[in-house]
């Protein structure tokens, strides 16, 4: 995060000597640190240099908190279709919460059975930014953003087969909403939503704050 | 159709004079005959054998009636995401109609305001087939199956721009549904959808009047 | 399966552990159970809650049935074209089967030998909906939809390879039939052939016992 | 815009009838109204149905205003990477302001002569938002959102040709962008990076008013 | 044609300037002269140099035929599914033909009413190599091919819509095909098609006068 | 090879057991056996069946030979470009030899070094059916089909990597050669091209003994 | 052409008010101007601004000379497949000549019939860079590229049908040569290749005069 | 190589035995040997033929150096937009040192932070051509060569994920460049990359030494 508060490694491509170094000096700096794309070895690798470690092993994120975080009053929700999503969700949530905010969940509330999601619309009304996580067809983000007047985050994942295509299915689903709204990132890249509310955010804190 | 009532001409890629061939010979055989993807010219050629004639132009359909045809108890639903999707819905109408069905409409439901799609849900459950054509991100498919448990036909539209890729997303996004039990067809192709609602139709039809 | 009968699990994606929470609830409300695309290990973690379970290696299907279930009048019936189709066909036949219906098989008839398909026309007559599984050209599907008047359900599957691209040829194989009337399911879904086909069966089964 | 001030109309598939009825029930809810994608024969259309009329040929839009619009404090920023990506710019230009924002401009500033784009970086820092539009390699939206820590909406352009596949090649560069925290939209969806970007703003204005 | 007896323009990229240069020399060759891909307006531009010329309109080709062709006493039969693949095969009959071999037709058997093919075997058993030309799913290639065994040349045309993608369904269910022995040949290829048979043919005359 | 002289049977994606069970039918009528796609561990089952048996690992093909086989006086020469595709080629080969087929080979005479198969053109002169089998961009089937007149098999390979998509950039290769008279098999389909010679050389045979 | 001598237009998408705003600017400051992708009506518009202009209709550049360029001692050879893809290699004739760089050219000595190729060896000998132009399969790229060692610059066009998917196969052809040290550019960029040639050709005559 | 000075061996698909073959003959011909995209057992294959071998473990490459290599004066310089892209960048600065040139290097100055890289614009100055080797959007190509009016070669590589898809979005980033006088290679080719670099710089020494 060149231009965040948390710094951030991307680890895949990356040798565990590489990401020791980049970590020690990063861990000198006193910042907090948040690594994804991190397999287990990276973390064992890591828990020499420091105890303030925790691994997230689905969404293999290693979280390392030398600071404390403040919190916004504005809330990011973050909604997924399938159980399945959930980790893709999770990196999504620890990068927003690493990165200040607040964040709230609401999983499983998948299209096929609407009025899950119908249920709770009161949570959908009290977010300010909303981040939706699907696979499948991914009908899930547009349906979201039909009911709601925010900025919506669209997260396509690879949770599916055959013709999905490692998640292009639910990626040209997003991309091709007919609800007005939609900003898309990668397939998978929870980080990416994340930290795009979070730049959201920030301009509403400091809205509030002046 | 080989099997089927009314003959069923496929117009793009054959001449004039080809089909004006092709229709007389139907014409003898005192059947009704279903035309279609045929260019205003065609209707104008064939509009010179027969008056029993009509034309759909946004859908691209002739229809020459000679017999009567009569109708099913049972009862075929095409539903539509937006306006643009109406020329393929109207396709399937005809298509289905011709064949012997009993077709209901509910156009313009699409999931961007998914509160009219809600509101008519007593039409849904009247229906025994529904046939779903949308566009854009086609979630509508998801959500209508979702809400029923009856045969549901998807047909993807050409309908979008951009990373729509002429109606690949819509099809991509019904072939991975998160809801059971969705047959899909070609891309604007809502000929084969009223043409297997009608198969199914029949087959329940055959049932009652045993 | 949110409207349907049996309970239906997609295994893929989800930890053991969370497969084991969703069983356990299900158990509790008495149901039959399926669960698609599990691995080895998921059958064995189940096998630790309830006797009742079956396990086919295969198709990665296991089968949970704690019911009796009623058979159909009607009958589908579900053919291959090659022996490599078989483990996607047995997940149509076993859902189907869950889902109450009468089901045959017609397996290994593909069109290089057409005649072995041509022999075996009075099983095709017989069946009330025919679900086609066939990999390679999926030409298949044409060939049978030719032969019958009747909802036919066509599954491509991944069995090819080289520009085969795991499944697309077949599948746009199957959407582009020149034979009218069929409705196809994303390459390997067995699972959502057979639901669809039952809820066709179950229209079937309503019309007759009024 | 189901849930916005101004209604908008898609008009890509519709008939000149069509748009006409639509517009006729607007204007006599009073409100404003955007029709974007309309050939200039729409314009004509509706010219016969009100004066307060103004059609913006190379970005197919056409906007009736009929109320005063308020304005936002903060700022949106949209930039472009060559002249011709100036059609789809103007529709996120028109579309924000037609809800109620501040809009600049920044147009010609693509990374092969980055010094242009270096020597504004004052206006990259008065904004809140930034749309980003480019065509070729996209590579702009990237550069943008690495010198600034704020939201970046990213519209890929179909500018372009060969190996560019009508915007996609600018659609893969911006998903797959190494700086954190670009939203994407649709190739040439100027009106969704708007819209989207409105979307926050109003978040941001709400902050500020409380 | 650098190796064989007519010669050969592919008139496609060319100004007609510059066919009527290539015509000029070859007429001055004494040479019979194919041209394939050819306009209307090539036709007429040829007509100045010769009369012994003839447009075939629907396969865009032109014949100028300046010495006899001997004939073959093996056959090549040209099969075609639709009557709208006709363009497309007398591309290759022409071919065949002018290249001195002995060509039978056989159109319009596709595989929707596979009895018009098992009806025509004998035609089947009679030919030496088999052309086959075929759009939509193309499953017709399969079928002839596992009927006989004997060259089959196979050629995908590009008579679809929707996911048929102006060929690639047919080709991709040709180059997938589960019969063996077939050689797949560009979409529309018809003179592809029928130059490959005439090599065949001329090493089966070659062994027979030897 | 329902219509050949020995079996074949096509291992991936089945079972030994299903292996074992073809194998042991077809060892009874005293055919020959043709096993491609085979895996080392079919080899080591089918060992317990017959002694006669014989697996060449790269190409991954199990021959079992229990009759003699005649050879043709024409020629198949099979030419590869590079070593690596040499597994390719010895399915091609042991395929045409074990139809009765006199095979000759011209390994490792790729485009980059363009004077080695300029070297060798005797070889192309000598043979009636030329197969030639190239990974990478395929130029080799081009320059091959345009230094003789005859018919020319051509197998791309998935050698190669990157933008060659497993073999797609070689296809696409040699159905755009413009040399004319080339048959395309599917990616790495030695066995096809094998098959497709041996049709070839039985008509070329019949001629000569009639 | 933000680094070169003559100032380069890009015309696609751009207004002719527009392109002469451009044009009026850069005839002030008294250089030389290429503008490419230019339609006829470019042209037109820009004859009313100066009268060194010309047109090259076949490749739709615009040439305004206002000052002598110098001639570079290395020389740069532009080599074609067919007459069809003169067009792009003419824009790479003239990009490289209003830089400043001595060119030669070979045309038509596609791979169909190599030996025009190897009587012009002559000319690869004596060229310091040579570009080659190519549809169809691209072949030449890699022959003409393992016949010297030299740098070649690849340029695919989309002269071709079917399968070339409008110059894919070429790309990818190139893309993926066996012959080391190819250069490739976008599909039709005759520009990009006579401008990349260029670079390289000051470099040399860099070293030369030093 | 066969034009140029050191052999090599492209490693994938050949077995052990194979490679030590050809590794025989070169080691008897006394020349340097290059081996790459070799696995660590190819290496220890080798290893029992000879002591001056070197292995790469991350770039996959073998380095037999029996002679003296020159230098160039002329510079090559390889920059690199993350660490992860390194492996690829160290297979272009092999090569091209093996092949006698100067070669500087330049890491991990990507867009995102674009400040690094113009801190070090001398860098760029200094060399006569660059080579850049980047994944994710591969944005740096084009602004490096932007920056510079030097041949800038462009060698995609495959680090990314998602709608990455194993490199091709930084390949069509790259053969998209607003900036002009690009040569691309293959998606992860440092191979080619480094041996074009070399051919160019060959004909730069040649004209220093005239
Ligand atoms: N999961 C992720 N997906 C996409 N980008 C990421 C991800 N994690 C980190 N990044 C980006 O990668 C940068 C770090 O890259 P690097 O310097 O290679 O470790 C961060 O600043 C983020 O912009
Ligand atoms: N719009 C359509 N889309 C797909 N198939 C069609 C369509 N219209 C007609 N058909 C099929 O084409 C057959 C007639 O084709 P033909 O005999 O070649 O004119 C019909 O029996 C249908 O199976
Ligand atoms: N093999 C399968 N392919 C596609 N969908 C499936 C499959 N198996 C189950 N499903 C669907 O997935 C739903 C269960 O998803 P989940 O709640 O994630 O377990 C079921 O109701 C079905 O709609
Ligand atoms: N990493 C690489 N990528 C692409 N081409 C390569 C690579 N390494 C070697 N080559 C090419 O492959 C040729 C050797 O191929 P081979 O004779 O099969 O070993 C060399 O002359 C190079 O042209
Ligand atoms: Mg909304
Ligand atoms: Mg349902
Ligand atoms: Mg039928
Ligand atoms: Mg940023
Ligand atoms: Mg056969
Ligand atoms: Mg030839
Ligand atoms: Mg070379
Ligand atoms: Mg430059």
């Amino acid at each position: 995060l060149r231009n965040g508060y948390p710094e951030v490694i991307y680890c895949e491509g990356k040798s565990n000597e590489e990401i020791k170094g980049i970590v020690t000096n990063m861990l000198e700096r006193g910042n907090n640190i948040l690594a994804t794309r991190a397999e287990e070895e990276v973390y064992h690798a890591l828990e020499e240099l420091t105890d303030d470690i925790e691994y997230y092993e689905r969404s293999k994120i290693i979280v390392i908190q030398q600071e404390e975080v403040a919190e916004t009053e504005s809330e990011i929700l973050v909604v997924t279709g399938g159980t399945s999503d959930i980790p893709v969700a999770q990196e999504a949530v620890i990068t927003a919460d690493m990165l200040g905010n607040t964040v709230k969940r609401l999983y499983d509330v998948g299209v096929a059975g609407i009025h899950r999601l119908l249920g709770n619309q009161d949570k959908l009304k009290e977010a300010n930014i909303i981040i939706v996580v699907a696979g499948m067809e991914g009908a899930l983000a547009s349906v979201v953003s039909g009911l709601v007047d925010k900025p919506v985050i669209a997260v396509p994942t690879s949770v599916g087969y055959g013709a999905h295509f490692d998640g292009v299915a639910s990626l040209l689903s997003m991309l091709n909403s007919c609800a007005s709204g939609l900003g898309v990132v990668n397939i998978d890249n929870g980080f990416g939503a994340g930290y795009l509310a979070s730049t959201i955010n920030r301009q509403i804190e400091q809205a509030r704050n002046n």
